[in-house]
């Protein structure tokens, strides 16, 4: 496994992988959600590239930038355990060097949900996904469906831009409570942590709900609100139930819907989501 | 010479070419100018790839894109005689289809001249320009130092997004007395087209200055107006002695310059533009 930080490097060692090139960027401190997606790139290409870089454009400045979690050596230790073949740590000064000032932007994707809440966050991921791929060249990406809204968004940049890279979405991967891994899971408390999974819990009260016959977006929302009130250290932000391909908020009958939600641990924000399909 | 329109042929045909490719984007009627690039390309590249596509992001809503000059006919045989591999030609919808809301933009160095007086245009180039080399994948592309700012943002712009193209300017040609070719001449009466060299004439008047010894960014913007105003047929947009790398105006000693204007003749508006340097 070959660990660059250099650009000139990377497109050196680049040029030398066998394809199809598989790409899994990351902001690292990888859990098993991430290692799911080396593992399914490893499975498809005949190489594979993982990013580690904590973007900070993809930060509001009240987000947690300078606290979110670095581990570099373990990830390393874990990469390797995975056959990774090449992975890029660039510093942000590579990323964006001084005089910086071309963004990538998608706009209706972008308006809701995270967007409308984490304004600048997607214009962060967008610009960053774009610099990663010109820069990798990967023949497939992937990404977890954890963040639902990004992967979306990524596909709808991919299509946009012509850019030629097959976007693959890979299933979220849990801890056995139902609890999303998350790179963030580490801010939690042991008492937090306890609660945490009622994200999984509200959005499975919903989506079996669904399947006894609820098809009124309203009702399912509100299963799921319930649910996280609930629960005394959980903060709820938002419970959607939205055409998932649009993320417009459903208000009438469901057929298929994206359930998705973002609730508040005190200063620890965690996402999750569930597809109902009829 | 191949002429195709669909992506996917383009794709096709484009997989056969052998490298390095060079590639020449034109909006079509095309004249010397743009040959010029496709012959520096033929002289560079193996192959050589040029689109026509009139790109209708780049046109404000009061401007001419109904009206811009088209003659495709024309322009294949032109392309034809100067041995080009691949011709890309294609529809609107292709590069726009339902759905579109991508874009790419380039912020500070489209703040000023042609990017103050255009709002969106440089939005449209930027986004189309990505678009086109994401589509083409050419490993040079040239583009005219007519449209000055145009080649500044494009260097940005692939900069920033770690583009791998390498973006080559070519100089601006221009009829015998003086007057920079562009599709947009053809919009002029006959007495306009006698009066349009008087941006060449001003531009060479301050070059002339120049070289005299005259180092005050504003007496070279004086005689640039100075000269344009003498004109009766010619309307002045604007006059500028700015920073080449940031198009800031300059306001006091004068080492390197872009002189740059714009000047309508009744409703047709032409640019041109000369470097200084000591």
């Amino acid at each position: 496994m070959k660990v660059v930080s250099e650009l000139l490097e990377l497109r050196s060692v680049r040029s030398g992988l066998e394809s199809p090139v598989g790409f899994v960027p990351t902001m690292g401190y990888l859990h098993e959600g991430h290692l799911s997606l080396v593992r399914q790139a490893r499975a498809e290409c005949r190489s594979v590239v993982t990013s580690i870089f904590v973007n900070p454009t993809q930060f509001g400045p009240k987000e947690d930038l300078a606290a979110y979690p670095r581990d570099l050596e373990r990830d390393l230790a874990l990469l390797n355990r995975e056959y990774v073949d090449l992975v890029w740590t660039p510093e942000p000064e590579t990323i964006y060097p001084p005089g910086f000032q071309t963004w990538v932007t998608v706009e209706e994707a972008t308006q809701r949900l995270e967007g409308a809440l984490r304004p600048g966050h997607f214009r962060g991921v967008t610009t960053v996904v774009t610099k990663l791929f010109n820069c990798v060249d990967p023949d497939r990406a992937y990404f977890g469906q954890k963040d639902a809204q990004q992967s979306l968004v990524i596909r709808r940049l991919v299509q946009d831009l012509n850019i030629p890279v097959k976007v693959i979405v890979c299933p979220t991967v849990r801890e056995t409570d139902g609890l999303a891994l998350s790179s963030r899971n580490v801010y939690l408390s042991e008492q937090e942590r306890q609660a945490a999974p009622v994200l999984y819990r509200a959005l499975t009260a919903a989506q079996l709900a669904f399947l006894d016959g609820e098809r009124q977006a309203e009702a399912l929302r509100k299963i799921m609100s319930d649910t996280v009130i609930a629960e005394p250290l959980a903060d709820l932000q938002y419970a959607s139930c939205a055409d998932p391909d649009t993320l417009i908020e459903l208000e009438s009958r469901v057929e298929r819907a994206l359930l998705s939600m973002a609730v508040f641990f005190r200063k620890t924000r965690l996402i999750d989501n569930l597809l109902l399909e009829e």
